[in-house]
Order: C-alpha cells, then structure tokens, then sequence
C-alpha cells in the first residue's frame, strides 16, 4: 500500500505524551476530539470523512487513541494510523443522518464498555464539526460523566512545530511560491479569473520537486477591482479588466501542513493611493517580522505592525495574524494565538503564522501576507514571493 | 462589479415564500441558518467565509432575510446579494475566536433589538459549522426566546430543484464528464496518483463551453489496489501499478450546484470477480434508475437495487444514495432524502440524487455511480461517462 506515514511513530508516540500533561494539568481523563486536525495530528488519521461524525479519543491511561468513525472508513484508519486494530471502531451505517439516533450514541456507549463512562471528559465545544447535535447526544449518553470544553487543548498542544513538521512547513512555503509565482504570470488583460484559478490549482497539487501538494483548506481567492475591499470572494467568468487591481490569497499544503500567502498586483499603472498602502503594508511588516522573536508577545508583534500604520494615517481592525499548520477544511487557521491586542501568547522559536496584512478599505484593499516561523532571529519567511505590489504592464 | 447572481430576484423570493409556509406550518416564527448552502440558496450569498460563525436569519414578518457575519465579509454580500442594506450586518472583529465572548452574542442582541426575542425560533442544529459553543451563546443570549431544532427545514425545502437549477445541475453534470474522460485518460502505469489529481482540478475549474466551474464540496478522491476497499482516500506521489484497480470519485460543481459521479479502472486485464462485481453494480443501478420515477419512495428505489445484489449474493449496508444540489464543503450531499430502507421521502420530477453504488469489500472495491434528476421517465443521467468498468490495456 502506498499511504506513506508523514511521521515516524516516535513523533506520534511524543504528540499524546505531551497532550496527557496538559490533560492532567487541566484535570481531564479523557478527551474527545472531532477537529479533522486534531485527529491527524494525534494519529494521522487522513481521509476526507469529516463530513460525518468521527472522533478520536484519548484517555488518560490508554497508551494509544482510540479512532470512531464510519464503518466504511474504519479501513482509511487501518491505512494511515498505525493505531492497534482494536483501536479503530465504526459506527453502524443507518446512524448516518439519522433523524432521532446519532453516531455519537455509540460512541457514548463505547466510552460506557471502556469504563470511562464517569470520567472528567474535554470536548472541542467550538470545532467546526461539533454541531450542538452531537454534544446533546454525548451528554444524554454519558450522564454520570464530567463533560466540559476543552478549550482547544490539542490546537494550543499543536503550537509548537516539531523539526520533522516545519520540513512540511517549508515545502509548504516553496510550493505556495511556486504556484503564486504562476498565478502572477497569468494575469494579463482579458485572462478570466477561473483561467488563473485553473492553474493555481494545478501547480497547488503538482507542488515542487514530486513533493506533491494536498488540498488547501481554503479555496484559492481572487479579488478584483472593487472586489478587492473583501477578502473572501471566489473566482467568476469576468476577463481581467486593461487596468485595475487585483489581489489574490492563495494557500498551499503538504501533508496537510499549510503555507498561505496573499499578494497584490495592478495592471496598469497603479493610483498613487494603492502604492502608498502596499508601501505601509510591506514596511509595518518587515518591521513586525523581525520583532517576531521568542519572547515576544503576539500583541507585542501586533503594535509593532499598527504603529507603522498609524504614523500613515490608517488602522486595521482585524487580527494581523494567527498561528498555522496541520490543517483541514475550512480554516488554515489554528485556532489559538492570534496577532493581535490582548493576546499575551509568548512566541517560542516553532511556532509558525500567517502574517495577513490584508487592508480592505471603503473602495479597495490591498494584501502583501508572509507565512513566517519564530526564529532566534525573527520571523522567517517561508516563501519567497518578490515582496512588493506587483505592477503588470 | 463582475458578481453576477446566479438567479434572478424572484427565484429569491419565491425561495423565502416557501421557507415560510413550512416555518408557519413548523410552528417557527424566526430560523437562524448557518448552513452555508442554506445560506446561499436563502440570498445568494457567496464567499468563504463560513469557518467564521455567520448566518442568515428568516422571519415571517421580515420581507427579506438578514445577513449576519463578520465585518470585513458584508461586503460579500453586499456584492452577491440583492438583500437590503439595513439587513447586512457585521459583527466587531475581536469576537473572532475570542476565549469567552463569541459572535452570537450579537447575533443575540440584533435578535433582541428587531424584537423577536420571545420568538419561537428554529436552528439548524445539526449544520456542520453550528458548533456546541455557538449554540450554548444563542441559548444563553436568548434566554426567553423558545429555541430548537428546526431539522433542516431549508434544505428540505431545497429538495426538489426549480428549472433555473436544474440548469446549473445539467452543466455540473457536463463538467464533471468531461473531468472524469480525463482523469481516466491519464491512467496509464508510472503515472502518479497526483498527477491525475492535478489535471482533474484543472478540468473542474475551466468548465466547459466558457462555463466556469466552482471549487466542489469534496475534493477528487482515488484510491488504488488494495485502497478500493474504503472510500475517502486521497492521492498519494505513488505511481499507478502496470495492473490494478483504481476508484475515483470526482465531482464538479456550477454556481456551487454539483455532479458527484464514480468510476472503476482496471490496468491490465481485471479479475473475474473485480468483473462480476462492476456488471452487478450496472445492472442495479440501470434497474434504479429505471425505476426512479415520481410517487415512488427513496426505500423503493433502493430496494430495487438491492434486490440485483442480492439475487447475485452481494449485500450494501450503506445508503445507496443521497440528494444533491447546491452545496459548500465538507460535503455535496443536502442531508435530507436519501435511498435507504426506511426513507419514504416520495420522489417528485425535479429531484436529484446521487445514486452512490459504491461497494467496499475486504479486499477491494467498485463504485460506477451516476447523478441524476427525477422525470416522468425515472432517473435521468446528469453525465455521460461511459458506464462500465474501465480497462485499460
């Protein structure tokens, strides 16, 4: 069979040590977790069957996850976890979409048969997957048990990158690169914006040196003229206008471990107006990169950025960044530290962010984005896209 | 602005006046939609912005829906809806991920300031982005508010598709032909498996005829040899075997409208088993398909099929199909109809389905579906991929 592990099994064996101290320091015996990310990080678990639900759990003294899905995807578990068979349960086939039962009433009772059914219990209350369906369900069949969020306890255990993980991260960066690099020498008056979209794709999955990309978990987006004062619109059948601007974020993965980087190009000679905000957005950024250094707080790195803004005359509302990784549909997004006021998470050297810069005005916006890791030296990039408003003539 | 609506304002209206003959019917006097289908097909709203909480909320006396979702994205609707302005509402950024305060707060104060907080209010509670968290502050952000499960009461009424769409889901079904003809005209041994992928999501988004396609709610999947055996696989860098079997399941997607569609390759000559199981599947899916006609039941037409199993001694536990239509990731089925026994949804012209015939052995497995759309005539073929196991010599 050729599902390749990403990781050696010391590299999994270290993740569910670590997420056990964290379990034991917040007082919980077993977690619950749905968050696609989650499962293949503690596990890797990979499959695209996170539109049912499926969990994997932890217990404090098992010494390995249990893996819940499908029946029909128990066998995706035996390919890509090395998980022992006893270890991967499916649920039966008539639970799906069942309009009374719920696959989470037999995972309920397989916590019961594990005799965990009285234990202080995380579950991922704000995961994308967790629908308010499925927790009444797990605390009608778990009534003796402890049921809490979690609070992303596994996301914030996914903070810090491994070195086997940031030669992912890095891949990522060069593939991003490559298929911007693509995406700019598309856009040319009268090219339609699903033509560039096509091939962004193409090179997305070809990725670099048959290191192959996986899906992104966003969709690449496109923005043109007036368009560009939101971020996330998708392609239409509009050709490219003679002159106007145009911004695109575009992601990449490797083995689920994402780069996403967002850049800005004018056909034409561009408005005083738009050079003057890309000119902020490169400088604020520079300078909150190379203050991205461990022991830094991310609202340290946040002002860094909105100072440089503000001396400009502008201001941005939204977080400047958020940690990323391992990641699934429909966020690249950690769902952890963010870039921004208030957030006192101190950087170590691993952690990994997008820097979104993304300014989106009255009229227009503008975006010049680096996805960087924490290094002794300041954040570094990982990608390698000329970082300027790229000016099409 | 080149965001051109997919439809026509009274298609819209017409859309909201049967929400709100079953909400009156449901006892339902406000639905809080966060389904990003739902939500598009409510308004047209489009963009990815759903890993963010946002929803569109319908009341019997409000004319129009209202859009709530995070300040820089109402600009997406301002450009992909016809709604009124006073109806597009943001909510302030830091409740972004925010570890106490979440966006449903305000989604409960505007809830509140329009008047309706005693309403009897129906939400989406198993929608794939209503979290637990989200649920527990709408519960608590509404506290004299009568608050439920509204059981898909918009994707029900999606069911049956209107001309306008049936056009959108014939287009689906001509991109997703010519989509799969090349992905399995790329099947040749020594290539790998993402090259195929590469060229797949490049035929999903060039379209046919200038007519664009959409990212699609699952990605491509292929799985090879042994891999047949489950379902939801993705490609790997393995080069594809000088004899084996190689299941894809490909989907395309026109203004968000899908045509999912499986097929069976076999390099080299296949073995007489991987043969007998590729005729059954034909043979029962013909006599389905056949036999899909208004007034009959989902569990009938699935009986149909399973009875050709059966008489040749197979047996499939999972539905052998699901309605589709408009639809985001993680998934292109509406959760509603699906042909399984117990399922006596009557089918109406118009309908669509997916008839997933996938089979997954111990060993091995087939999947030759089709999409199709209920007529007077039975299930008609949205696609025209040649429906037999695939050799190739």
């Amino acid at each position: 069979m050729g599902y390749s592990k990403p990781f050696q099994k010391s590299e999994y064996e270290q993740r569910i040590k670590a997420v056990k101290q964290r379990m034991g320091a917040a007082g919980f015996e077993l977690l619950i977790c749905q968050d696609p990310a989650n499962m293949g990080w503690l596990t890797g678990f990979d499959g695209w069957s996170f539109y049912t639900p499926q969990a994997v759990l932890v217990h404090l003294e098992e010494a390995s996850p249990i893996w819940f899905g499908r029946a029909q995807d128990a066998k995706s578990a035996h390919f890509t976890t090395d998980l022992p068979a006893e270890n991967i349960v499916g649920f039966s086939e008539p639970l799906v979409h069942h309009p009374d039962k719920h696959p989470f009433d037999e995972l309920s009772e397989l916590v019961t048969a594990r005799g965990w059914d009285t234990a202080q219990i995380g579950v991922e209350l704000d995961a994308h997957y967790y629908t308010a369906r499925a927790h009444q369900h797990i605390i009608k069949g778990l009534p003796n048990a402890t049921i809490s969020d979690n609070h992303e306890i596994v996301n914030w255990a996914r903070l810090v990158k491994s070195e086997a993980e940031l030669v992912y991260m890095h891949e990522a960066g060069r593939i991003v690169t490559d298929t911007m690099n693509k995406a700019l020498s598309r856009l040319r008056p009268g090219v339609r914006q699903f033509e560039v979209i096509a091939d962004v794709y193409h090179a997305q999955i070809i990725g670099i040196d048959s290191k192959f990309g996986d899906y992104t978990s966003l969709c690449p987006l496109i923005q043109v003229g007036e368009g560009t004062s939101t971020p996330h619109l998708t392609w239409t059948d509009e050709p490219l206008p003679a002159s106007g601007l145009i911004v695109m974020e575009i992601g990449a993965a490797r083995r689920h471990y994402h780069a996403p980087l967002t850049r800005t190009a004018h056909i034409g000679r561009p408005p005083d107006e738009v050079v003057r905000l890309s000119e902020v957005i490169i400088e604020g950024g520079d300078m909150a990169l190379s203050a991205a250094k461990p022991g830094v707080t991310c609202e340290e790195v946040e002002s860094v950025w909105q100072k440089v803004l503000n001396r400009h005359g502008y201001k941005k509302e939204s977080r400047v960044g958020y940690s990323i990784g391992l990641n699934y549909p429909p966020d690249w997004g950690e769902r952890t530290a963010s870039l921004r006021p208030g957030d006192q998470t101190e950087l170590q050297a691993g952690m990994c962010f997008h820097f979104q810069s993304g300014m989106w005005l009255d009229d227009y916006g503008a975006a010049i984005s680096e996805p960087f890791v924490v290094t002794e030296n300041g954040g570094e990039r990982l990608s390698d896209v000329r970082r300027e408003l790229i000016v099409i003539n």
